[in-house]
């Protein structure tokens, strides 16, 4: 519970934004408050989720623990997809998005990713977990191992009016018990153990696994994430034809982190990981440019499955009001299968890298 | 000749900025004026040398040619080193930066780079080229065949006060008679000639040549650049230790160069172009973060010979003035060679990515 005049106050301050989602009201922070995080929700009776606390990155795992963990530590699996944390409140489930809205997919599909019998005997429980599959409304990655439409994998849990994570050792108990979906759980280690983790990063790498995240034990809860080289090839695969539409950054921060993974781990370099970092930079926007010429546009396109053409309508909403720079969605079809599932398939287009392959394409000149 | 109060109005609005080269002043032009280009210099006697325009790069060669030339057009090497203008004035030889500053380096380099007897027959004129090769104090590649030192290619000819260049055979004859060096010319050609062309790209970028200028006869002298797959993967090797120094346009610009270059034209595509696109990004920078554990920083070593002890001083002072966001130049030597010259040994430091690999090799976390 939070009082009210905070809430109204951070209102006013516009550090959170009042929202709605089928007729019911909540309240996102839009800037972190008295404590909760960024992302954290407040509900109509002045219940809070808290919000998921970002994890920082280490590019380089012996000096990384020795910086930062000072007790032995969890490696989880990083699964490729979007965060959301499940909720079940005045008789309904609800998942919100890392920023703290209602997401129209996950909350529609929470049936099929999870038992929510769970909830009978946690009422307070917040599930989070990572949405990934082909079917992911919002990303173009997936782990390779999900071959279809998408599955629920929870990592951590919380509970309501506590901005803190149940220690791993119970989540995991917990998880097991109400036959809950986990990430991967690859082992506990210490601060000496460096190079068992590099080996166990070598085989993640192998199987094209996003990374690891890794969770301090006891009450610091100190945390760190560490990528695998194919998670920046792939990452760089799903975007490279959308090459000016996102910062520059998405890629040359993710060529240092590979540097700085293949500095400390040479095991990790491959003879073909150059021509695959070459290919990943080239093949997709070749393939726009040589599609440009008959569709004038670099989109993506998506097909999600939804239970209820109400909850497909409101993510189509819910997408024209995520602020992403000026990518747009276009609907192209929302049809109900055999299976009785509604199948929502739309693109996502690329404004400036359309415009500026047909410029080039056409023959236009720039001064750079 | 330019009016001295528009010159005197140009200050006060900060569209030029009056400076000094040993002991004689001038000014140069830092937005353009009046039909004078930015870069334009003007000298104490009101002289003007013009500024070098800015040439526009086509990404597509058949429609590049179809939608700007309507003449025959010159093809001539664009080599890779820096522009400068050079001339005589009071009795001395000056080379200006495209930016209009004097240049120290090309300044004392003059009578090794061409026979200045030209200006006896020609006092007027301005000599436009390129200063290329790996005793280069500005930039890290050079073209293949330059194996040594620097050499000057003229591209243009220019007179004192008239912003026009002259006409390509015009120039090419007058070069000839004084033999003084010349870009490569590589033929002329017309805009049905697009296949002729690429063929001569193919050429080039076997050989590691830049690119290409086009220049078209007549009034209008239309031009554009266009340039090989091989100048960008020289492009990003030669900084891809300097990842995020650099605007992150520098990469993302240039691979989308690439990209286009091979849409239009996929017999310069080769099954090592990815493997070699894949190296230029991840080898520089990986020799560097290894070497960063023992020098903690990330820099490139230059090496530039000086006729003059006190111009390669002058030449210290100009690194410090040319603004580079934060790029600077610390000198690890200056001493005279058994050949009368004097040797400039300086280090361009790179500190965004020195500091961030220094953190992260010592296992910083970030929030990304």
């Amino acid at each position: 519970m939070v009082d009210s005049a905070l809430i109204e106050e951070a209102l006013e301050r516009r550090k959170a934004r009042r929202e709605s989602f089928a007729g019911v009201s909540y309240v996102r922070l839009t800037d972190s408050l008295q404590g909760w995080p960024r992302g954290s929700v407040v509900l109509e009776d002045g219940t809070v989720v808290p919000g998921y606390p970002s994890i920082g990155r280490v590019l380089n795992l012996e000096q990384g623990l020795a910086q930062h963990f000072q007790a032995p530590f969890h490696a989880e699996e990083k699964v490729d997809g979007f965060n959301v944390r499940i909720v079940r409140h005045a008789g309904s489930h609800w998942a919100f998005s890392r920023g703290g809205f209602v997401c129209p997919f996950t909350t529609d599909r929470v049936p099929d990713l999870i038992d929510t019998s769970v909830f009978d005997a946690e009422p307070d429980l917040v599930l989070c977990g990572e949405v990934a599959g082909p079917g992911n409304p919002y990303l173009e990655g997936h782990p390779p191992e999900i071959q279809e439409d998408v599955v629920l994998q929870v990592f951590d849990l919380m509970r309501f009016g506590a901005a803190d994570f149940l220690p791993v050792e119970g989540r995991r108990a917990l998880l097991e018990r109400h036959a809950l979906p986990a990430v991967p759980w690859h082992g506990r280690f210490d601060v000496s153990q460096a190079a068992d983790l590099r080996a166990l990063v070598a085989d993640l790498d192998r199987r094209g696994v996003e990374g690891l995240v890794l969770k301090e034990e006891g009450e610091r809860r100190k945390r760190a994430k560490y990528v695998t080289p194919a998670s920046v090839v792939q990452d760089l695969t799903a975007m490279g034809d959308a090459l000016l539409d996102l910062p520059p950054e998405y890629f040359t921060n993710r060529l240092l982190r590979l540097v700085l993974i293949l500095e400390e781990s040479p095991e990790l370099d491959r003879p073909e990981l150059r021509r695959e970092l070459g290919a990943a930079l080239i093949d997709p926007l070749l393939d726009a440019a040589r599609e440009h010429r008959t569709t004038h546009k670099v989109a993506h396109s998506f097909c999600s499955r939804f239970r209820s053409k109400e909850n497909a309508e409101r993510f189509v909403e819910h997408l024209r009001r995520i602020p992403q720079s000026e990518i747009h969605s276009t609907v192209r079809s929302l049809e109900q299968g055999e299976d009785g599932y509604w199948e929502l398939r739309f693109d996502r287009v690329f404004p400036r890298i359309s415009g500026l392959l047909g410029n080039f394409l056409s023959g236009g000149q720039v001064y750079d």
